[in-house]
């Protein structure tokens, strides 16, 4: 498997970045995965478009011209890894670089930001948008710039592990008593007939997924409130369901052991999950 | 200059640790700074106790007797770059290692800790030390286990930045209407002849200097309340202090451009600094 990084494609094995790197030291970066569909980037433009608001956000300067290559880059290391047919992911991370000594502050002289990508082949969890994923509630103890999407991923790795060993998919995340998001996607909750999500803001990802998600509804006629969700109000649900670009569109079915609904994926979820497929692979 | 990386003693520039690792990809490892005089390392047990605890925090297993032979390594790697005379600092990071591809639950099967030493010359502060510094306050952003010494230090990065751009020295962090600490120091207060400081918990860094100061403050008599400071009475206090590995007992005689105490260093924070650096020293 071949990997992009800081100017050339290399063997995956072969890939390393100084111990200097902020990304190491610091998790000094930002990054972003995108479906790729036999060649095709699923949202392509709204994945950069939230990388330059990250770099914005952490004031990573990137240079322009590396910045303009990424799709070039990325379709080239497709073509490499054979990622070109079927379906992939691509991943990328843009670090503020590598400076030594360490020092909190940004470095000066300015370095050249550290840039990433690898590409990997793709399975749709089929079963689990079928089924429906069982699910634990966590404490939300993320930091609250949760709108940059960066690579200080510690408590997101500790709620999907925790959730791992309680023997469920992922987790619900709960800051002052609402739902906020999961460690790795956004959820959408539906009673009696309403859709409501988690209003964009710093205590959110604002996924790019979730926001074809609100486009859907739209297009189907679902009214749509972003305001939080209770954990109150939790197990009164109609229907739960996670999105994200690698999770699509997975119905929740069972939070800390209680059903939602009836314990199975309702109607609203499941005409969202046919007009999402048939944009992801029309 | 020379560092440790997973068994080898190699020069700076060269050293590199995969993309894959955990600590580039999801900032998922822990660290320590420990002060060296002479050779000396101070305050040696009491960091490697808190790196265990951090490690624990995050479930991240090092083999023991690489763990235990971390203070053999730190000496070795003082005495190749010239650090064993004079004054220094050895920086120790552990993360969970390097795994492809990508997943935010733990490698299964598991991956050896990767283990990074750095070292480097240090020169004490003296000027702050005795003039006292400027600060800003700023919002608390971090996460709510910022007791555990994680590479997740973007806000306290960007914090140090801010700072920097402000034109003064560091930064008081606020959350919920009171003091936390500073990106890199834990904070004290005097106001009436006694000592206040935010308790141990999961919302700051139990630092070890911060243990060392309590212990002075105990030796020389001086009341100790461990209650988070309003920032609301910030301004009414009489002295303001850091305290840290690399910060030692840095009075505070500015904050948002407001006088502390007659805006120079007070009587407690003096007799501190003299205790501790007869500690450090002696």
């Amino acid at each position: 498997m071949q990997v992009y990084l800081n100017g050339e494609f290399l063997d995956q094995k072969k890939a390393a970045v100084s111990v200097a790197d902020r990304g190491f030291v610091f998790g000094d970066g930002v990054y972003e995965v995108t479906r790729v569909v036999n060649g095709k980037f699923f949202q392509e433009k709204e994945h950069l478009d939230r990388l330059d608001e990250g770099l914005r956000g952490l004031k990573i300067k990137l240079r322009s011209e590396i910045r303009d290559s990424i799709p070039n880059i990325s379709r080239e290391l497709i073509q490499r890894n054979g990622h070109a047919e079927g379906e992939a992911t691509v991943y990328l991370q843009v670090t503020r670089g590598a400076a030594f000594p360490r020092t909190h502050t940004f470095p000066e002289p300015e370095v050249p930001a550290t840039v990433y990508l690898s590409s990997g082949p793709f399975k749709p969890h089929k079963e689990l948008h079928e089924k429906g994923v069982d699910v634990i509630t966590v404490p939300d103890v993320r930091w609250t710039r949760c709108n940059l999407k960066t690579v200080n991923l510690l408590p997101n790795t500790l709620a999907r592990q925790q959730a791992k060993e309680a023997g469920v998919n992922s987790a619900v995340m709960i800051r002052d008593g609402v739902v906020t998001e999961s460690p790795n996607a956004n959820i959408f909750a539906v009673k009696d007939g309403t859709l409501y999500t988690f209003p964009a803001s710093n205590y959110i990802l604002n996924g790019i997924t979730r926001k074809v998600i609100i486009d859907i509804a739209k297009s189907l006629d679902i009214p749509l409130v972003t305001e939080p969700v209770r954990q109150d109000d939790l197990y009164e649900l109609d229907e739960l369901f996670f999105t994200g670009t690698t999770t699509d569109v997975q119905p929740i079915v069972r939070v800390d052991g209680r059903e939602i609904g009836n314990g199975t994926p309702g109607r609203i979820v499941k005409s969202i999950q046919q007009e999402y497929n048939s944009r992801l692979y029309g």
